[in-house]
């Protein structure tokens, strides 16, 4: 175990790293040719077009102004000083959700550290227990609960603090989930008009031999929502078509490179490239050309393809987004339930159109669950055996296995140098490549269990990297061995000695915690700010490729803030906080710097940085709220465990109440708040459409709901070709026809037909009337 | 353990045990003065007004016909002819698909029998592992797998009937999930009107300061539900009354039998009685007059009390029954989410009129949360500690204790006879009382927990009764000792061991538990269609009480089916023949046999007994899917464990794939088929509304709707005392009048009071002209 001392050089070590970031971005900041780097929110906002500075050329590239150098720091007070409301109007409720999960860390541990502090601390100090034992120890762990002997009373100062933190915690996490669920229901009541809010998502549309797709879903909802359907547009599967347009906009780029390239050598030589692999092979041709023929090539496919699609019925999926009258027909059709058959026509909120996942759109109700078994085996099978390919590749990657492989490198293997490095760090990186890749193995994993909106897959992966860091980073650290391993020795133990055996090990890892905290939190939050990735790519991208505004404001990368990646690491430091929070208490104020550091960085990042790409109305809260309760849960189980290896078992039925509690607390939390970020009430969609027909009462909702919903690569497509986007302007002129319902043999109803026809020359009635 | 022979000795028992109560049966039943005993849904139907048989005075109470003394078998086919349809009129749908447990049990176990007997059997008898051991054995266990030798190849046989077993159980099970939402969703389609196809039950109203209940929920659907809300009934607090009521019942009970008395003594002297406790003591009066007076009193007081309800705002409970114009409109409404507060203004489909609890319409929620702890703690101790109390009884009904507290029993007390029945019955006593209670402390439990209708509470009470059978009449029984030593053990065991110890001891219980078969299954089923206790009660109140049609009817008593005790004991069957089937078969002809049984009696009784007190329309379906399901994996695990102590270690991984299956299954069959039982499908609705609308186009629903749910106390009281209905005839002939909202400063939408009262008067409008 580090001495204090030792957790002292760390922790200047780290705050020295940190601090370098956080100086190298306050000069980096004011740089003006950094400017878009650092601040691509307000561009793409429109609201900044130039560095702020003016003056002489070189002032256009270095801030001279040295007085700007010693107010380095005052992008954290700047950064703090935007209100809540003006935040979310500026960069999403998510955003400023997410904004509230460092804030709830601060909440919850401030007032822990300082209770902690005032009574544990000397509770655990004024004992000599260490001291007597021959063990060698540390200051920390005078600190920690460790230094009280065995069956001794004062842990009752443990079994009270732990009752204390536990109220406290749930206190605070009632109250932000009150706050939240407030804010999502102001946000969504607030005045902007979205699509979503009138448009629900019908999933598999059953087959039907005599109607498409098309016909069967209008005649479905003019049925069966007669007073509230308003229209609705069919989804095409248009991923051919997304293919050739990324591909002619890849062409589209190196025309411009080429392009630029001929300028740039004052057109003076045609540039040539190779037509094989890579550029490496083949003949040699003139590239502008090549690439021109080439994009001609590829305009005609997407055009024929486009044919294809808005003519051929093979192209429609079962699936359709269907528009509402108003927000309360809407709320009505999402939240019921269509058809005798619960697997066809299911409905559920329309997602934000920038949210959805199209290509998941058309899975059927089987393929769903079996994809769902297939991931859920998968995701175990990852969580714990990845070890094992991972060695595999060790094994591979060491020098003989090199050499048996590729003899001619033999040479260069013999090489102290290279071997050692071999040797030493291919290892490591083997295990580091899988690390960086997990995120993405992960969302691969919710892709294919098909969620349709890209919140959904964020907020699946989010959880599943929760599990994984649970399982292989906090308990992979405190049992050292592999996942398997552990899963192994549970199995093989009885159930009361799993959170003994963890118990008891947890206050020998507080310094190896320490650390983490140190160089993981600390450290990464203060790279996070400096976006040295960003910053080198928008140069070598500004200076190469940047010919126009559009470019430049491509090159910017804003980035956003990645929920399935960032939200597992904090909820990790919520369940070091709560887990060490009574054992070693000297903890704590690490976690507060973290959370604090991350409050101000990411709130600046927000403001000035990140472009989230859609919105959810922070409708991940209860996945973070749920999976605090769980930290919650498992520290009061480890200190049950904890507490019994030091003979004070007496506590264990005082304790034992505490999960209950706690798991009672959180079912009471579901029913009061959940329902607001799944459901959508009645009340607040009626009180919403009176005040729209109020204010607007010519509103034409048709039109304004119109194009909402048609595939991105139909409008996201640039207009260099010149090209209209086909199918959404065609089908905004073609007035969907009354369509007569024509099989009223079927559901033996002849009033129905009828009905609804003159359902629809009443509305159409009423329309005309109220708006001339 | 007990040999072949034994288990034939047992066998041959109960077989004539059954045999005999049959037999009684036979012949009771076609005895004119048991008539009403065993026919009396028919005469509650009013298709049967007296027996049968006709003729000479004997005759009418004794059956000389000495033919149909032969015949007397002749109810079984008689109760299988009628068919399904026609079974779900005469006895609704509930009846019917309780029926189909025992009918999914015979198809279930009547092909794995038979596989098990040709496959199985062969396999295991042909060892001789027991023969060679110098354990005790009999014929059954060289049957069982405990015949093969460890580590036999032959394990693989039963792997693969494991695999067969689960496929085909689920296989019937998803069929039959599948027959009965058929069948439920026609039910409901069906052309019968109910008032709960058109209500929703509305709870937790919120306060207001300015309005009153009644107000506030006409304001709030007229404003959210503009053009479905029809009308609504308010929940009054009638327990009050409702006890005022009962008393008079019984007090003129009182009157009637003294009347009697009277009348037969040819008015020759006036009954007396005394007017104290019990009547033992206080003063004797003339009892006629007494209790005239009495009930005359009662009726003052229940004509005051009903005034208070009407009149004082303190009986309004904050919940209410809203109706609607049309099925489609209920349907959206008690699916989606009112208000924005999700702890208030809370709707669900309201059970039927007569499946309503009164009681617990005015629970908040809140409270309602607490009161689950409390329960799911209560039942905890329940379950595990049951075992305390009852030693405690035990311990005191002792002999030393008995004198003690009662000295002057000491002479009894020496009394061999005596002696030894306390000794010996006592404590067998004590557990048997508490076991015949159990239900009904279960459905306190439940009534406590806040369940608005009595299909749920009997629902929840069954879930729990069987999580009580699994753990002490299963476990208790194969793993001898009282619930709690079992969680001790099991806590402190490795969680592997836990089915290895449970697995270790199944073979050597199939003894036990076919005699357990023989004798709660077969003579228990039997003995229900005896009905000795109601054929008791009838003869006793028909020789004392009964003097009018109607006082005869009521001392029928037919009784129902009772979920919540019922289902729980087919469910033990269910698991006794899954976790057997693979390692006894023998096993399995007595649950066949049970089921067979049970299901012609449950089918005879359910024909010409039973009087449901509500219907459901099937909606226990999940719950018992849900728990065979949770015996086919306990089967699984439980087998797992066995084959482990067999040294077939290597069949464990194969195992292990079965739970995973079947826990997919179940969650498919729950997306696929659950929704049925809990969600109306607009659809449905759309068609049953529009087709109504066809036939019937001058309905008047509201006038259809209006006292359906009214308390019970408000008509059920009988017609004696010549008053009305009080509050239902007023609110019936009370047209709701059209009240303005008063607060359109709440909500800033000046738009919407005018809106409602628009929509109103349109409506009527609407109504007027469709039918003049």
């Amino acid at each position: 175990m580090a001495t204090s001392s030792e957790i002292g050089l760390a922790a200047a070590i780290n705050i020295l790293t940190a601090f370098a970031f956080l100086v190298a971005f306050a000069i980096l900041r004011i740089q003006p040719f950094n400017d878009r780097v650092y601040f691509p929110k307000w561009y793409l906002k429109g609201l900044r077009n130039n560095p702020l500075q003016s003056g002489a050329f070189v002032q256009k590239f270095v801030n001279l102004d040295f007085r700007s150098y010693l107010r380095f720091l005052n992008w954290m007070p700047a950064a703090l000083r935007m209100p809540e409301p003006e935040l979310i109007d500026h960069a999403g409720l998510d955003s400023v959700v997410y904004l509230r999960i460092y804030l709830t860390g601060l909440k919850i541990f401030v007032p822990i550290a300082c209770l902690a502090f005032t009574v544990m601390v000397p509770v655990n100090w004024t004992n000599r227990t260490l001291e007597e034992s021959k063990l060698t120890f540390s200051d920390i762990d005078k600190l920690s609960i460790s230094n009280i002997p065995k069956g001794s009373n004062r842990f009752f100062t443990h079994l009270v603090m732990a009752y204390a933190f536990t109220f406290w915690t749930c206190y605070i996490l009632k109250r932000e989930y009150e706050i939240v669920a407030k804010m999502r229901l102001h946000f969504i009541a607030s005045e902007q008009r979205r699509p979503d809010q009138f448009t629900v998502l019908v999933r598999n549309v059953p087959p039907d031999p005599d109607e498409t797709v098309n016909e069967l879903v209008e005649h479905f909802f003019l049925v069966n929502h007669p007073d509230q359907y308003l229209s609705h547009q069919v989804v095409y599967n248009a991923n051919i078509l997304s293919k050739l347009v990324n591909e002619k906009k890849t062409k589209r780029n190196w025309l411009d490179y080429y392009q630029l390239k001929y300028d740039r050598s004052n057109k003076s030589k045609r540039p040539l490239m190779k037509t094989g692999y890579l550029g490496l092979f083949g003949k040699s041709v003139d590239a502008i050309d090549f690439y021109q023929s080439e994009i001609e090539k590829l305009l005609k496919e997407i055009s024929k393809e486009r044919e294809k699609i808005i003519t051929s019925s093979k192209y429609v999926m079962p699936a359709a987004f269907v528009s509402f009258k108003s927000r309360w027909g809407a709320a009505v059709c999402a939240q019921t339930e269509q058809s005798r058959n619960p697997t066809v026509w299911l409905t559920e909120w329309a997602p934000e159109p920038r949210d959805v996942y199209w290509d998941n759109l058309a899975i059927p109700f089987v393929s769903l669950t079996v994809r769902r078994l297939i991931i859920a085996v998968a995701f175990f099978f990852l969580t714990f055996f990845f070890m094992i390919p991972i060695a595999f590749v060790q094994s591979l990657a060491n020098i003989d296995g090199i050499v048996k492989a590729a003899p001619f490198m033999r040479g260069i293997m013999e090489v102290e140098f290279v071997k050692s490095f071999i040797q030493g760090v291919m290892p490591g990186i083997a295990l580091k490549i899988f690390l960086i890749f997990l995120p993405s193995i992960l969302m691969m994993m919710s892709k294919f269990e098909g969620f349709t909106s890209i919140s959904a897959l964020e907020r699946r992966s989010a959880s599943r990297y929760y599990i994984f860091q649970f399982i292989n980073v906090f308990l992979g650290s405190i049992i050292t061995g592999t996942a398997f391993q552990q899963l192994n020795t549970f199995i093989h133990q009885p159930a009361n000695t799993i959170p003994v055996t963890i118990g008891a090990s947890i206050p020998m890892k507080a310094t190896f915690f320490i650390t983490y905290i140190m160089v993981d939190g600390w450290a990464g939050v203060a790279g996070e700010i400096l976006r040295l990735k960003p910053l080198i790519f928008y140069h070598l991208k500004n200076f190469f490729l940047v010919k126009t505004e559009k470019d430049r404001e491509e090159a910017m990368n804003p980035g956003s803030l990645s929920f399935n990646t960032g939200e597992p690491q904090i909820q990790l430091y919520f369940l070091l906080g709560l887990v060490y929070a009574v054992v070693t208490p000297i903890l704590l104020p690490f976690i507060v710097v973290f959370f604090g550091l991350a409050y101000v960085v990411y709130r600046h990042q927000i403001i000035n940085v990140y472009n989230q790409q859609y919105e959810s109305a922070g409708s991940f809260w209860p996945d973070v709220h749920g999976r605090i309760i769980t930290a919650l849960i498992v520290s009061q189980l480890l200190l049950m465990g904890l507490l019994s290896t030091k003979e004070a078992a007496q506590s264990t039925p005082l304790l034992i109440a505490l999960p209950v509690l706690t798991i009672w607390f959180h079912r009471f939390c579901k029913g009061r708040y959940e329902p607001a970020f799944i459901r959508f009430p009645l009340q607040e969609a009626m009180i919403k459409d009176t005040l729209e027909r109020a204010r607007e009462p010519c509103l034409n909702v048709k039109a304004y709901l119109e194009n909402a919903y048609v595939h991105p690569v139909f409008y996201n497509e640039d207009r260099w070709d010149g090209s209209d986007d086909g199918i959404s302007d065609e089908e905004s002129q073609k007035e969907p026809p009354l369509v007569a319902t024509k099989r009223p043999s079927r559901t033996n109803t002849p009033a129905r037909s009828q009905r609804s026809e003159s359902t629809r020359t009443l509305l159409s009635v009423t329309d005309e009337r109220s708006c001339p």
